[in-house]
């Protein structure tokens, strides 16, 4: 047995990962991620499929999201609180993994609350390329919490968008967005209301929090061709749009029997038309139409934009020489006597030497 | 707000479970997870109960095991590649978290491969401590892995067994065990056959590996009285003991909707009667009605086992002092403001300072 070649696991903190995205450069983690969940979703019916495990309590909800292919099995926690910002705690705190499938091996554990912000705008730019108006360059902003900037900025990379025109009913959001954005290369409106954002935008963006039925975009608001990017809605009980902005439009989804059920659909009949997204990156179902149209990206989040993530992640992890090989499994020299362990006067007598780390975390 | 009282994450290497499990010392942690299993199972009614999620491959299977009550989410990783051996790394590799429902925040990050270990033998010994002969003292072991001296020791401590008889078609893998428990306290009798092995055993538990429909116990082995613990039959396609074995017994089980599927009953008629074990313990059903009767607990691991043994780990580790607070989560001054820890100069700059560990663990 060769022990140093046994697999091991990288851990990724939070603190790692901004030195990572910083390192990197958040326009190539978008832009890499972007890539990542296009290439997946091409190859869609090579990965084990399911709607995400959710348990709701009073407050919020706390998710399980696995998925895999032949290679690797990945899955995600992540949890939904909106009124952890009173107690100064993040509304959404996630992380996950990333295993071998032939070993059940973890090979990655990394944060992904950073990660899912990243990811989140990712999935929404290549969904938005893909069913907007070619030349959309203005977007409403509605809800500047901690997901905004992030799609203000993968929208400004990945699809030119160059006009934000925000809302939020805390005016502190806003504010800090402002601050945030402030000379990135685009125009800041702060609009009074969700009407004034909306109107005369190219693109409608939602990422409000709010675990209630709340309608955000109502009907009098849509504007022949635009194109809504909601994101918020994404649990039972949590939507953002009124029935009538879907049926007044071409709906498309992530992954159909899970947004059935959180997604803003989940006002709808459940015969209701939407296309599932990755048919249109494919192309064999087609996206928008013609320029009159109104598009609806009804995202909720798949765990397939987090298995795409964890595996940029890993590799930039791996080229940047970012992250540690942690002991979460034990490393035994002969794998039946588990027992043996304890009986070691030094446990970590019982541990193998750690392998670099760049080799560790190669693919 | 008061950033030092934000929850931390408390991090349970393997060496730190190894250095636990020694320092509390095997019995009392085997003792304590099943007092844990047993306050817990009698508040059945009170968890958020569902069958765990399995991700089945060529050669093994991934799986997730979520569970939860009004204050505490857990969920455990665990795979079963029976093949690994070969490549020196375990066949069961497991980890798991404990987190707060009101908030999401995932409290407790722990190695689960020795303590699954722990708790697989305190929940044998749990059932057969409710449906084993009072008095018995002898028990076949068949199979000599990883599992095995885990049960040899919980049975000794928690049901006084005196006398194993052991089989494995790896020799090796009972020499191990011979060495590891010599000086337990045990008569410790190598067999050359699985008839030879239960020929006159009180309790009968079989912790095989393979990924098969196999067949360890066949009826004619069977004496009036015995106890079958089966451990090894945990998966679809995978199985211990001949169908005349279960139909001539009383079955019991942890939680049907998913023993049904992945328990050795998976070879009977879905209306097969079982019992569930909760309820023997809890006195709304009889367990073993006499002497006569040959009692079998068809256990496939339950997510609620998990649940109780990471509270048990998560107190001793306080009570011990042992593990580490990680940043698993980005600790911001302003929650909405995630963006933000992207502008430090410095990512350290933006992490809270700690909070003293026994502080961070206490329940």
């Amino acid at each position: 047995m060769h022990h140093s070649r046994l697999p091991t696991t990288v851990y990724l903190s939070a603190p790692d990962m901004v030195r990572l995205v910083q390192r990197k450069g958040l326009p190539a983690c978008f832009g890499g991620v972007a890539a990542r969940i296009e290439a997946d979703f091409l190859r869609w019916n090579e990965f084990d499929k399911s709607a995400r495990l959710a348990s709701h309590s009073e407050h919020g909800v706390i998710e399980l999201m696995p998925i895999a292919d032949a290679e690797h099995f990945a899955f995600k926690y992540v949890n939904g609180h909106p009124k952890n910002t009173r107690d100064g705690l993040p509304t959404v705190m996630a992380f996950g993994v990333l295993a071998d499938v032939d070993t059940g091996t973890p090979r990655l554990l990394s944060e992904l609350t950073l990660t899912t912000a990243i990811r989140t705008a990712a999935m929404s730019a290549v969904a938005a390329r893909a069913l907007a108006r070619p030349g959309s360059r203005s977007m409403a902003l509605i809800g500047n919490g901690a997901q905004s900037e992030f799609q203000a900025l993968a929208f400004r990379d990945l699809l030119g968008i160059r006009e934000l025109r925000l809302f939020d009913t805390d005016a502190a959001a806003t504010a800090k967005l402002l601050a945030n954005l402030a000379g990135e290369g685009m125009t800041l409106r702060v609009c009074t209301s969700i009407a004034e954002a909306v109107r005369g935008a190219d693109i409608v963006t939602t990422v409000t929090a709010d675990k209630s039925n709340a309608t955000i975009i109502t009907p009098e608001m849509i504007e022949a061709g635009m194109h809504i990017n909601g994101v918020g809605g994404d649990c039972p009980g949590k939507t953002e749009l009124h029935p009538e902005v879907l049926s007044g439009a071409a709906v498309f989804v992530e992954y159909e029997p899970q947004s059935r059920v959180e997604g803003d659909i989940q006002q709808m009949p459940a015969d209701f038309p939407v296309t599932e997204l990755w048919r249109v990156l494919a192309g064999t179902a087609p996206g928008r139409l013609n320029d009159e149209q109104v598009t609806v990206f009804d995202s909720v989040g798949f765990a397939l934009e987090d298995y795409s993530a964890l595996c940029f992640m890993r590799d930039t992890a791996a080229e940047l020489g970012i992250g540690e090989i942690i002991d979460l499994i034990p490393r035994t020299a002969d794998p039946k006597n588990l027992f043996g362990m304890l009986l070691q006067t030094s446990p970590a007598a019982a541990l193998l030497p750690e392998v670099v780390l760049a080799d560790a975390v190669a693919a």
